[in-house]
């Protein structure tokens, strides 16, 4: 089989049933959603025998715990995918909502909607659930969507998306808004990633490679997602224990995800009582710490910290920790190292606390709370297909409305333009 | 002179500069931007003695009389450039303003504020007054900005660019937020459009050929602009003085920009009776007609349309007509053709206005007015960089605002992730 052709071949289908999804009232989105989930619970058994094989597969490949177990499917994990399906079908629809209108001196009224950004195409890795959280997410908001698994999950993915799409049409979603990417070949993301003609942009998920990966090749628009180098700053004033409480949160909550804390600064006025007390509780819950000079003169125990360490996203539980002298240092550094995803500040002083949000380049700037809370149910979303580390489109968590564009609709009575 | 080396060296002292563009009071940006005025009309000799070099050579080279015209410089047009630095200086500045907040019911106040994108590419073609006008929407929406015009008027531009940052650094704008790029070579636009390190978007503003070796060489995000097939859809309901009135508007009020019409459908119910008061009326007005082969049968005079005209921007005294035998047929050939930009449909069947509205897949979709009003300051945002085809960041006229992202600010009181 021709991989370039059948790509096109999905792509075509997808742009031409994109055209209808753009005008499909909410309530049948909605129903198709219900009967999306009601078919992955009745299905589970399918999707877990392809589960199975694919878990077979990549034990013998001898790959690592925490990798299985993104890739392991289970009753429970089906209904938390059909779970989320039912809740996407209960947001807001964002399409043809209005967000700005205004009539003109001469008379033409002009109104702004959103309307759905046309055919998006999704490139992710091991975790199966994303096939149905992206595929709910994109057809909500009215667009066609193209996934393509990571080849370790294909015989998940395969099964699920198989499920979704025959219980999608029979739901009246248009025929080919559904597609999946069979292709374990890599060659299928080269060529999706130069389909301008009829994808209108792509969303990578998954690890800093393939993100780089896309990004670098891509022809079609990217949205660049989930790398997350976050730091956070006790500065002078910092109320001891907040500051241990929100730093062991933002370190030890879920070590392996972008909003984890990376980097920790301390303000030097303050570092030789806080860091003991701080590399105490970190000890308590088994966090490697790698210091500058300056922090492993106060606490030897803690390894040397190289210049690499500084733009490291460990996604483990290791944490890098400088000392800082002010406010224009800690600046400094995290708008040198950070990678623009969420940064933040414990102090009790006002004025830093306002600086520190205007002066760091981040999509989140946080005072005195957890840079965990970067996240799309977090912030009210409601849903999220990733946080946008970039500065285009969207920014920060990206919800429904990020997956949707605007047009602008014109109402005239004859009127010329002189 | 090495251009990479040189091309990074501005790059790099852009994208210093544009952190402390970001939080640059208004009042600063606002009067630098007057100042900057004031600069050019006093140095105006200057710019006419450079600008009658370029015009010198491109004259030796033979360019076309339309091309020159663009190109030319006089009292007159660099009094409109410094009267567009004002009309800017006197906009709303976009930054820190907030467009959404919300409370989290764990107390969480997050808060969403407008924040310059950061670094700005500006590529463009023979009109130097394009160096004033993006200098200052970038300035004024706190962004670093780095120009590169056209071989052609490098020394008008040198000129012009010269005056304004020499204006804008004594007025407190920070050193490096405005580059020029005085590379001829075709090499300086490869290497700009490859620092995705330090350029955070690229707007390139010019002819189609310029705009296409853009979008598909660079790694630097782009905003496409510009490039307008539009169609006027005259329904069997029409108003025949209105539709004329409207569809010569579209074509002959300035036949070289983006809005102006291409293509115009007519319904056949009356198309043996409109197109004949079409023809004399385009002709009136020295428009040449290319139809289909129906229309032809009315109209004898027409020439011969070919499958190319329909997807040919002319940007001259030139339309394409087709007869079409329903709004399924209209509305497929619009969304088959056209780039996304202006459409419009003259109808008195409020049914048929709304179907052409949703369905019609551009930027700009009128009813009963003329496509060229597709326009920054015609849509009353006061100014614009461009019209995007685009549905990615920005679609449509694109004002202060669409030169913007957004950031999070969240303020916590300790909480953390449970």
């Amino acid at each position: 089989m021709d991989i370039r052709e059948e790509m096109l071949k999905k792509a075509g289908a997808a742009k031409a049933a994109a055209y209808k999804m753009a005008i499909l009232p909410t309530g049948v989105k909605n129903k198709a959603l219900l009967a999306m989930a009601d078919a992955l619970e009745r299905r589970a058994e399918l999707i877990l025998e392809a589960n199975a094989q694919d878990l077979e597969e990549a034990r013998m490949k001898g790959l690592k715990r925490s990798y299985l177990d993104r890739l392991m499917l289970n009753e429970m994990r089906i209904s938390k995918m059909a779970e989320g399906l039912r809740q996407t079908a209960a947001l807001p629809d964002p399409v043809s909502q209005g967000d700005w209108s205004t009539v003109r001196p001469n008379g033409l009224e002009i109104r702004r909607i959103r309307v759905p950004l046309g055919v998006i195409g999704i490139i992710y890795e091991a975790r199966p659930n994303v096939t149905a959280d992206a595929a709910a997410l994109c057809l909500k908001s009215g667009n066609a969507v193209i996934l393509r698994g990571g080849s370790e999950a294909i015989r998940s993915n395969t099964a699920i998306s198989s499920v979704l799409s025959k219980a999608a049409y029979k739901a009246e979603i248009p025929e080919g808004a559904l597609q999946f990417v069979e292709f374990a070949d890599r060659e299928a993301v080269s060529v999706m990633t130069h389909l301008s003609e009829d994808i209108d942009v792509i969303i990578p998920r998954g690890g800093a490679g393939l993100i780089r990966h896309v990004v670098e090749n891509s022809s079609v628009p990217v949205i660049q997602t989930g790398t997350g180098v976050c730091h956070t700053f006790v500065d002078a004033s910092a109320d001891f224990d907040m500051a241990v409480d929100i730093a062991i949160n933002a370190k030890t909550s879920r070590p392996s995800v972008c909003n984890a804390m990376e980097t920790l600064l301390v303000h030097r006025d303050i570092a030789a009582d806080f860091l003991p007390r701080l590399a105490e509780a970190m000890k308590a819950k088994n966090v490697e710490l790698r210091g500058c000079e300056e922090s492993r003169a106060i606490c030897p125990e803690m390894k040397e910290a190289t210049e690499e360490d500084w733009s490291t996203e460990y996604g483990d539980l290791i944490l890098s920790v400088k000392v800082v002298g002010n406010m224009d240092e800690a600046i400094a550094h995290i708008n040198r190292y950070n990678t623009g995803h969420s940064d933040a500040i414990v102090t009790k002083d006002i004025e830093n606390a306002h600086r520190f949000q205007r002066e760091v380049d981040a999509a989140a700037v946080y005072v005195n709370t957890s840079t965990r809370f970067t996240d799309g149910f977090e912030f009210g979303f409601g849903a999220e297909i990733g946080i946008s580390t970039q500065k285009l489109h969207a920014r920060g968590p990206m919800g429904l409305n990020e997956l949707t564009s605007v047009k602008y609709l014109i109402y005239g009575e004859g009127q010329v333009r002189v």
